[in-house]
Order: C-alpha cells, then structure tokens, then sequence
C-alpha cells in the first residue's frame, strides 16, 4: 500500500473498510487517472475472457486479479452461478472481499469535473451517500436533508427524520449516457452534459434501472442480494446483469428498512458501445422487462425473511414460479441464484451463520 | 394587456390559458421584478385581511381583485370554506379563474438567476413541466427524459415511456429555504444556495411537501383538489394549507393516474417569516401529521371515483371517518371540503356537468 501522504489530501475514509472491483480485459491503463483516489484502496480485479491473458496494472497499485480459472478453483461446480464474457463476472469480487464496502467502476470510466472544472472524487461522494441515512418513506424536495446546507422542509414528518441505513450508492456518468440499444441508435451524437447536484433516495416501492457502471453498496446490509445474474457466453442476454441486481436489491431494501441513493458523484464515461452489438444482447431483455418489471412491482417478501440470504432465496423461489413462463431462461436463472448464496455463504460464513442483514 | 413584443423575447406560451394567483396584504411592488414575465398574464389578487385596505399593483398588469367582500358576495355562505388572515385564502383565485392553468406565487419571492447569473423566468419553466408527461411509476435516474439532453435510460420499460398527463408543477426557493419553525429556530441563518439543475416526477405512492410558494397547475386536470383548507383566523392551525392540498392532491393524482413534477424553476425567496409565530401556527400541524401522513398513504379511492370532484368528496367522507377522533378540527374540515366542491361546481357549472378530470 503506498504512502498517500504525498498528495496533500486527507486520510481517505474507510481505507480498511472498502475494496473496489473492476470487471476488465484489458489493462488499466485508467487507473492511472484515478491514482489519487483508489491508491489508498485495495482492488479486487476480475479478469473477464481468456484466463491465459495478462492483464497490466499500473504499479503502485494493491490488487488481487482473479481470473476464470481462479474462479472455477474457488467455487468448484458452483462457479456456474458466475457469468463468463460478461462485466456481470464482477459480482464473483464481491463475494470474495472481506470488507464491509463495495465501489464498482467500469475500465472506461475515467475521472469527471465538477461545474467549477475540479475533479471529481467519486469514491468520497459514495462513502458520503453510504454512511448518512435514506429517506425512503416520504420525499424531501431539497433531496438529501443530510447534505450541508440542506435540511428537512417544512411538512416532513419528524418521526421520519432519522431515516434508514443506506445500502447502495447509486452514481451517475457524464458524457456517453446509459441508454439501450434502441435510444443510443436513434440518438447517437447525445451526450449527458447536465451536472445535477443532488442525491436522493428512491423512495420506498419505486423500481429504478441501476447501473453497475460507478455504484457503491454494503456489503454487510445487501452483499447478498448483489448478484449480476447469467450473461453473455451460453446465455440468451446480456447487459441487463446490473439491472437485475438492481430490481432484487430495490425490494429487498424495502422490506428490510434500507435505502438505496442515486445521483452524484459523476464519472466520465467515456466510449459507448457498439450499439449493434448491444441491440443483439439487448432484444430479449427489452422484451422479457415488461414482464419482470411488473413481476418486482407486485413482488411480497414474507415477514420471516429477516435476513438478505432468506430474501434472496424466496425471491429465487417467486421468480422460479412466476417467470419461468416467460422463459425458460428464468428457470435457470432461479436455480443460479440459490447457487449463488451457497457461494456466497460458504465464502462468508460468518455472515452466513450471524445471519448478516 | 401590455405588448411585449417590445421586450424583444419571443411571444409568451398559454397567453390566453393561465393566470397568475397571488394572495397578499400589502402593496404588490415585487411585481415590478417580475414585469417582463408577468405582464403578458391576466393576474388574479385575492386581497387577505382588511377589506378596506387599497393595495396598489404596478400600472401595466391586467388584473382582478378580490377582496373579503367580493369573495362573500360571490360564494354567499359558502364562503366559510375560504380561509381569513392566511395565504390560504389564494385558492379563491383557483376557483374563480376560468383558465386551464394557474401559477400561484408568494409576495416575497423574486426572480432567481441560475448559476451563469442570467435571471430565471419561472414561469416559462413551469409550463415546460405542464405540458411534458410525468413518469410516476417508474424511476428515471437522469431526472425527466423529456428535457432537452435527456432521455429514458437503459432497462426503462419502454411500455412506461409514453409517461402520464403532468397535473403540478412544484418549484423550489433560493435563499430563505421552506422550513419548519423548529428547524427555523435551530438553523437560523440557512440558506439554501444550491441550485439543483433537474426536474423529476414524485414516483407514484410517494407523498411529498407541496409548498404554495412557486406553484403551477392544470386547472381541467386538478383544480377541485387545489384547496387549501381551513386556516388562519378562527382556526387552531395556519401554514399547513399547501401540505393540505398537496397530499389531498397526490393521492387524487396516483389514482387518476396523473402526475406531479418537483424541482426547476427556482425562485428568490427573500425573507424568513417569524419562527415564534411560525411555530404558534404549526404546533399543532407538527403532532397531526404524524396521523395525517399514515392516514394519506393508507388511502384507497374506490374505481367509481372517477372525476377529481367525485375523489374529492370520498377523501371528505374519510377525514371525517379517520382524522376526527385526533381532533374535532378535522370534522370541520371535511366539511369545508365539501363546500369548496359545491362552491366550485357552481362557480364551474361546464366543468362540473362535463365532470372534468
């Protein structure tokens, strides 16, 4: 770990307490641009593709890379549950860190500037977001009352205020937009160049497409239920890995009293994607949501899932019986989400026996 | 009706389809600020206190007053129902005005001017909300797709994308932020400088704080639910009128399937109100909430409900059933809200008859 005094900076928050997990397969290179930030950090990278490949950090940098061999040694048969030729391989680095925080980043995001033209930490703005309450039952309109200068307004209920833990950190991109294939082929010059400087909670019962490209959760308050699902290689989909997890994580968050934030910090994302390729990954998906979205919509966790493994597994049974009609794909992917908290729980099992939630 | 070609901005929107509200007490010099946006518009003033009183309006609007006479004349007993020495009293001006829209403004709010210090026209912005859809059942993470740079992101069910009829537009204050006498007393020299460059629709069984300040409407869409109660002189409560009508209004909205946006336009809110008048007026407010919050979110209108006026009257019959036994104040309410209702219908017989919702 290097000294990170050199900088000028304060001591970065929660050093001991969050790894980052890049998904990649190729070198990172951009990690030179985020040195300031992520050096003091430990990485956790997820070698996507071909294991025979190597992949070039940047020295100075403390990492473990895991590639698919390393990942079919540690999970034995289970490692079915973990995509391949997929950025949806990056949930198998949640599950094998130690810490209590997660931040995921995608390799062509890169540093962005705030209006005043600084950079943007992006890290310090999700530990902000993860360690002061949600506000899921009641919607405050000057966003997050626990950013400086702002508060509750007048109307909000006081027996609200103290909010809820903050489970997940939802960040946003400048730049190249998180559209599906479809918008990105009708509007493929737009760029998001709107700076808005506001968190907020996804208030309690409202679904929202989460994005694994710049996202931060608690691992100890919702790692389980973090699982990118199966796509790409063998798999009728791709690109909806992050907006699964992101549906399974919004009810279960709700059931269990968490919040989940989205807004700043920005990242620049920098190249959009083949929008040819992604409409190929995409077309099932955008069909199949129509079904899912009202399936999560209508979704009843029982009083007896006090946990996130018991959430997650009758979640697993629900989508098992109700959207396997949709598709067989479901059925498969019903099965890989109980594979998944076995993985989960025979790599955690502290958290598995205290039954962390 | 002055000719504002001569200000050289291009010819204003809804000219002849929305009036400006404006409940005071005094002299209505702030409008000079407001002249080059204003002055295209009719301007309701609804005169509180003191009937005899002149209150001077700048030369140039074109403009009806009415005073506490002129509102007993019009609604002969049925005026008991419109609020006395409180802005309460502006939803007379609802009421009266035979126009789609209405933006209802305090008299100590100002022009802002957004970051590049250029002043904001609110009301320009305010139309924009009105006449784009609302997206309340789904979250969209880069705020309203509909504005300019923006569109629905990737996994947004494109089933949802169509959006629903948008029926409020809520804006917010720079400087004096909208907050509870407590919070007054505690944060006495807050001031809110940040300017959130965003629009959003309160997702769909999410209650929010209307606040009276800065606010826009679609008269045809909502209008009978726009009441804001019993307040003021006579009345155990003040300041709680806009909460009032924006929770009575948010449940009419989700079950009509409308929508309300909060966030743009800003303006200058330039003085705090006394906090130890304040809280005389709310204290009370401060305890029912907490039975009044459960009891809107708890709501359920039947199908047959299906005109704003018909949602209207059963939320009447259900403050009787469930808020009287907190205080009798709420009987006495629930019967005001059915006067407002007749005394609209009969003041907007069309309306009435064409059940407009």
């Amino acid at each position: 770990m290097a000294d990170t005094s050199s900088h000028g900076s304060p001591p970065p928050p929660l050093k001991d307490e969050l790894d980052i997990v890049i998904p990649t397969i190729r070198n990172l290179d951009f990690l030179e641009m985020w040195r300031p930030f992520f050096q003091p950090y430990h990485l956790i990278i997820v070698q996507d593709g071909d294991p025979t490949k190597t992949i070039k950090v940047p020295p100075g940098f403390d990492y473990d890379l895991y590639n698919r061999n390393d990942i079919n040694k540690l999970l034995g048969p289970r490692a079915s549950c973990i995509s391949f030729k997929d950025s949806a391989c990056r949930c198998f680095g949640y599950m094998v860190s130690k810490k209590k925080y997660i931040y995921t980043i995608d390799d062509d995001c890169f540093v962005a500037n705030d209006p005043s033209g600084l950079p943007i930490n992006a890290l310090e703005q999700h530990i902000k977001n993860l360690l002061c309450p949600s506000t899921p039952y009641f919607f405050n309109t000057l966003y997050d009352p626990f950013r400086e200068g702002a508060d509750y307004v007048r109307g909000y209920p006081f027996s609200l205020r103290e909010g809820v833990p903050t489970a997940v950190s939802h960040g946003l991109w400048l730049n190249i937009p998180d559209y599906d294939a479809p918008t990105q082929l009708v509007k493929p010059l737009e760029r998001n160049t709107r700076y808005v400087d506001a968190v907020l909670t996804i208030p309690k019962g409202t679904l929202f497409p989460m994005c694994g490209m710049n996202l931060a959760f608690d691992r100890d308050l919702i790692g389980p239920a973090m699982y990118f699902g199966l796509m790409g290689e063998g798999q009728p989909i791709g690109r909806y890995d992050d907006m699964w997890a992101g549906w399974c994580c919004k009810v279960i968050t709700d059931h269990l009293g968490l919040g989940i934030k989205t807004g700043l910090p920005y990242i620049y994302h920098s190249k959009a994607s083949n929008p040819f390729v992604n409409l190929r990954k995409e077309y099932k998906g955008i069909f199949w949501q129509e079904d899912i979205i009202p399936f999560f919509q209508n979704v009843v966790l029982p009083k007896e899932c006090t946990t996130v493994q018991k959430c997650y597994i009758e979640l697993s049974k629900q989508v098992k019986e109700k959207l396997s009609k949709v598709d067989p794909y479901f059925d498969k992917l019903a099965d890989a989400m109980v594979t998944w908290i076995e993985a989960w729980d025979e790599l955690n099992p502290s958290g598995a026996s205290k039954g962390k939630a």
